[in-house]
């Protein structure tokens, strides 16, 4: 961990999730040359891994999820894709199209497909409101701010208590809240200054700014919250993207709201299902390429007036 | 060939059409104990047999066209599900869902999905001002009315040739003009009373009714014309079908501007490839469930009050 953010990479077409939906778009976008990142975490689509049997998805009849899940990374690996294990927590614009930022590097993008999965995350009370205005999903991103202030980590998840060890370097004062299960903290040790409360959020406290986290039991006072947990919400993901109660809002070409910016699978709603994930996963990947020829063309049209 | 026709089968959904998406969509719709109806031409999928090489269907990778129409062919089959070689020529509204036209048989439905695949057919000039004004394209349903009258028999295949010769049991007088390759005309013996003339139909004549046969270097006279081919444009099949230059304008249900039609595949419009036609086909298949069960849930709403 460090306290250096780096840019590096240019993708033409950045891929966030590896499921299904963000595997299909990667075949398709690398048979047309473009350059793909996929983004996951450690273990691509861990529900399909639990699916006992598959028997709709055309030409691989009665599978078990786990081996379909290794048969689609087979395909990626064969066609020479990687899947960067690193955990995407915002994109946003860029002068070239996106900066997607993650836990200690920035990458560059010209357009992207998010192919998050089904959003299980239920925000706590008033956290949407309070984004930005003292709440943060990224340490790295933020923590500076803190210099010598009061702090409280939120974790949900290992990265959560590495983040707070991380903030102890910064800040003042740091609380972490922990609903980590003790099988995922081993073999981390929370560093000296950092004081552990237990308890579970239910709301964050403020007014114009956020002044602290209400436990079911008590009130914790401090200048800044971070909430670190496994997924982020779409539309905290992409500020200003269109959701619906169903999921991220596309049309028939898996376009959202935001030019550039692309959806498919779980994410964008009902069925939540293998073929329909795989399909819009294809229709993304080559509308996304669509989207990039069309780019090239204003370009050299503007290049040439 | 008969001069009957039939009423048999009655299913909860129809297929039309037996590529990718129609196969997909019959799985589907199986695995939720539909009865399923799926209704092809000698050949499934033509188009994908033809194709050399095959590497973004995710989870086979490097396939032929081929491998993959054996599979998907397989799947079905291991399924129990069987395909009708039978071509539908009209979709109508009848009392409990759709009446399905073919040949010799009328099939009763209360869903349909449209997987007709890429339509290539450009019909003759007025050919659909004056479809049911003289133009048909179905012998064993129309013919009856032309006893005793003249007929022509625009034969794009050899099915054409076969309904030259049942219109040749009934009308007095029948001319062929026929598009048909020697090679898929093999063994067939027209009757003696038919009158074949060579060339190519350019337009279809008349004022309020349909008079004749427009070819490039001469115009026939008749009471009927018979237009057979292998494909018919989705809105013919379906009259009042929704469709646009890029192909049945479905929503992200795809579900079409008729309820209890749905559509998937290419013939909704690009692009045209695998996976997004066997999402669509998962997709249309799961709206038709849901469709089904709603009409069972107002039956049984109406039973109670």
């Amino acid at each position: 961990m460090t306290n250096e953010i780096n840019l590096v990479d240019e993708y033409d077409i950045a891929i966030v999730g590896c499921g299904p939906a963000g595997l299909s778009a990667a075949i398709n976008a690398a048979i047309r040359k473009k350059k793909v990142g996929i983004f996951g975490s450690e273990f691509c689509s861990p529900k399909l891994h639990h699916a006992p049997h598959i028997d709709n998805y055309l030409g691989l009849p009665e599978m078990t999820g786990d081996e379909l899940r290794q048969r689609f990374l087979a395909h990626v690996k064969k066609m020479g894709l990687k899947i960067k294990d690193s955990k995407v927590t915002g994109i946003y614009p860029a002068a070239d199209g996106f900066t997607l930022q993650s836990r200690d590097t920035f990458y560059q993008t010209k357009s992207v497909i998010l192919a998050t999965g089904v959003n299980t995350v239920k925000p706590i009370e008033k956290e949407l409101d309070y984004l930005g205005r003292g709440v943060s999903y990224c340490a790295t991103c933020d923590g500076p701010l803190y210099k010598g202030k009061k702090v409280i980590v939120l974790a949900y998840n290992r990265e959560g208590l590495e983040e707070a060890n991380f903030l102890a370097e910064i800040a003042e004062e740091v609380i972490v809240v922990s609903q980590v299960k003790e099988n995922d903290a081993r073999g981390i040790r929370l560093a000296e200054k950092i004081k552990q409360i237990p308890g579970k959020p239910v709301a964050i406290l403020g007014e114009m700014w956020s002044t602290g986290v209400k436990l079911e039991d008590q009130e914790l006072k401090a200048d800044g919250i971070f909430i670190i947990r496994e997924s982020v919400l779409p539309d905290q993901l992409v500020p200003g993207l269109n959701v619906s109660n169903q999921g991220i809002v596309i049309n028939r070409e898996c376009a959202t709201n935001i030019p550039g910016v692309f959806a498919a699978g779980d994410c964008t709603g009902l069925p939540y299902q293998l073929s329909k994930a795989a399909g819009e996963g294809q229709v993304a990947a080559l509308q996304a390429v669509k989207y990039l020829d069309e780019l090239k063309n204003k370009a050299k049209k503007l290049a040439t007036v």
